[in-house]
């Protein structure tokens, strides 16, 4: 999506690569949204930091990431002995698992990575195809995402108010989003319309991550506090919320997602609002037979008792635009504790849809379409 | 209640009255929940400007601090002319009541001290009058408190956990609070049971000043995230919500509280959590006929775009306890607005039980016992 740098608006994806300097170009996620830099990875060791250090996030961004990571540590490769070369891309391909131990997508886009090698008979052919496999990944990420927006932008009308909650956006992408795919289609399609953004405690990524993807694209937009959206909605200020998916259950249509989905999705019941959730195919768990199955995290107490942030100088302006100024802030009584689950089960009897690149489902029907949907 | 200063706990109530200095004594709660100090206000100015900057709040703890500030202006009276006298005492009113214009609570307070000092024939026994109404209007106050205390410790049972928002506690009244006096009552009846405090964004109250009481009374507790309440009573984990509220409508049993209340209600109605509200009688509105009348107040956008705390050393302890160090942080994208309503509505057949100090009584029937409640 774009980013104005400078005052000039340009296009960027999440993570590119440059084919000349061999390097994974990423956006440093952890500076937004004071600042907005790309970074260079220059080898394998350095792109498996990244996705370790979490300057990207996100499935699909960490997957295409890991996917050019494989692509750079072949090419990197120096010789013509195929078993020795082999040897090197299972080394780099342990090492970017190893980054993320319990995340499958990097794990899926560097088995498509190695797939499409095989059919190399030399070392340069094989890295030759591995380039062209990632950009495929990427590529096919993208065209996920564009189908999302092309199915979603068909729920959104002129004037209506939007909410959404956490960052299930370009940045978790390689680009477009999952959740905010339909609010860009539809802005490119012209259409008119508000995004109330969930601030989404503990971690703030819907004031912080969604909001500044939204002013990027001039997307007409507030952040609200967690708090507020029943009370928009019982004044009739809210029309479709459309939130993201961390693990969807295929049999039966239970939705995790961040903390606070599942009071979301029970307010819009309450008010006959309808409830969305956009998800990428690679989201889609057709294994697990109940939401209570799926473990929740217990994050660390200290996202519930402070908060991230920047200190305004006595001008009101940012004082420190460089990352040393983001800094923690203890908000709580220094004497408590806190509990901090991660995330929520939505059933699938509040959800109104699910936006899939193949379509929108009822989520009772996942399960029958399994065989359009990659399951 | 309670309170822990250099490892000896004492009882305090929020506000209190220094006979012989002729000082009111208060809470510096805008130092919570960082610092514990006892502030005095030497003449009915200082007074009037404690209320005026918020060192106490709440409708409780500033209509006794009102109460105490006309009788300290009249105590400071010097002759025995009573016109100079009353015309002294009036002044003392309308500087008070000026410090809040909007709050009800002061001006009630001070006509049931003026009330009262009708009976007297002197100067010096009208000054005599007025302290004991102060006096008697704040242990009134508590009285009520501790009744509310009575009728609701029923309602908790051993090893239940129990859900707040915001505060209402001992630091909104001049001492043991609304919605906390169920748990305290239980406490010194040797039950034993969890709280978890939502967090109550935007500006943080069941983090900071809710969680500082309960650490305060070693009531075992935690902070949670707003977001986090849904997933909680899907798991089974909440089995009671006692909440405050700002107004509550005598005619139709509406709530008007901190923003994020009705979400808890429409949350614990699907599970069948009970949803008790504990009110003093002064919050009880008998004339407005529908809650959608009550003007909610959209109050600053920089409460939701960021949060107040303390920035902690390397060390990992709070660096200053001076206020000084209390400091506000942007969290949200910086090119970002907000909306920021600051209180929402629960309607009736949300609400299990309101607790009063007469007993609890289903919201329907406050109408028809509005004789027992003072309406």
């Amino acid at each position: 999506m774009n980013v104005t740098v400078h005052g000039r608006s340009r296009h960027y994806r999440t993570v590119t690569f440059d084919v000349r300097g061999n390097a994974v170009l990423l956006i440093e996620q952890r500076l937004l949204p004071h600042e907005f830099r790309i970074v260079p990875a220059r080898d394998f060791r350095q792109t498996a930091r990244a996705i370790k250090d979490m300057i990207v996030r996100g499935a699909g961004a960490i997957g295409a990431t890991a996917a050019y990571g494989l692509a750079q540590g072949a090419r990197a490769f120096r010789g013509r002995d195929l078993a020795k070369f082999l040897s090197r891309v299972e080394t780099v391909f342990q090492t970017l698992k190893a980054a993320r131990p319990t995340a499958v997508d990097p794990v899926n886009a560097m088995n498509f990575v190695r797939e499409a090698m095989r059919a190399g008979q030399t070392v340069e052919e094989q890295q030759a195809l591995a380039l062209a496999a990632a950009e495929e990944f990427a590529n096919e990420d993208v065209q996920h995402c564009e189908a999302i927006g092309r199915h979603g932008a068909k729920l959104i009308r002129n004037g209506m108010n939007v909410l959404t909650h956490c960052n299930a956006g370009w940045l978790a992408f390689v680009d477009i989003g999952s959740a905010t795919a339909p609010l860009y289609a539809a802005q490119a399609q012209g259409r008119e319309f508000h995004v109330y953004c969930d601030e989404t405690r503990p971690r703030s990524q819907g004031a912080t991550l969604t909001a500044w993807e939204l002013a990027q694209q001039e997307v007409s937009h507030q952040v609200i506090a967690d708090n507020a959206a029943g009370h928009l909605m019982q004044r009739g200020k809210i029309d479709l919320v459309i939130v993201g998916s961390d693990r969807t259950l295929g049999r039966t249509g239970e939705v995790a997602n961040k903390i606070g989905t599942y009071t979301k999705a029970v307010l819009a019941a309450r008010h006959g609002i309808p409830f969305y959730v956009a998800i990428p195919l690679s989201s889609i768990d057709w294994k697990l037979k109940s939401g209570f199955d799926i473990p929740i995290e217990e994050r660390d107490e200290s996202e519930v008792l402070g908060a991230w942030g920047m200190v305004e100088g006595a001008s009101g302006g940012v004082r420190a635009s460089r990352p040393a100024g983001r800094m923690y802030m203890r908000v709580a009584n220094p004497g408590s504790g806190a509990l901090n689950p991660g995330f929520d089960v939505t059933p699938a009897e509040l959800i109104t849809g699910i936006i899939t690149p193949a379509g929108i489902l009822k989520p009772q029907d996942l399960w029958a379409r399994r065989r359009d949907l990659g399951g």
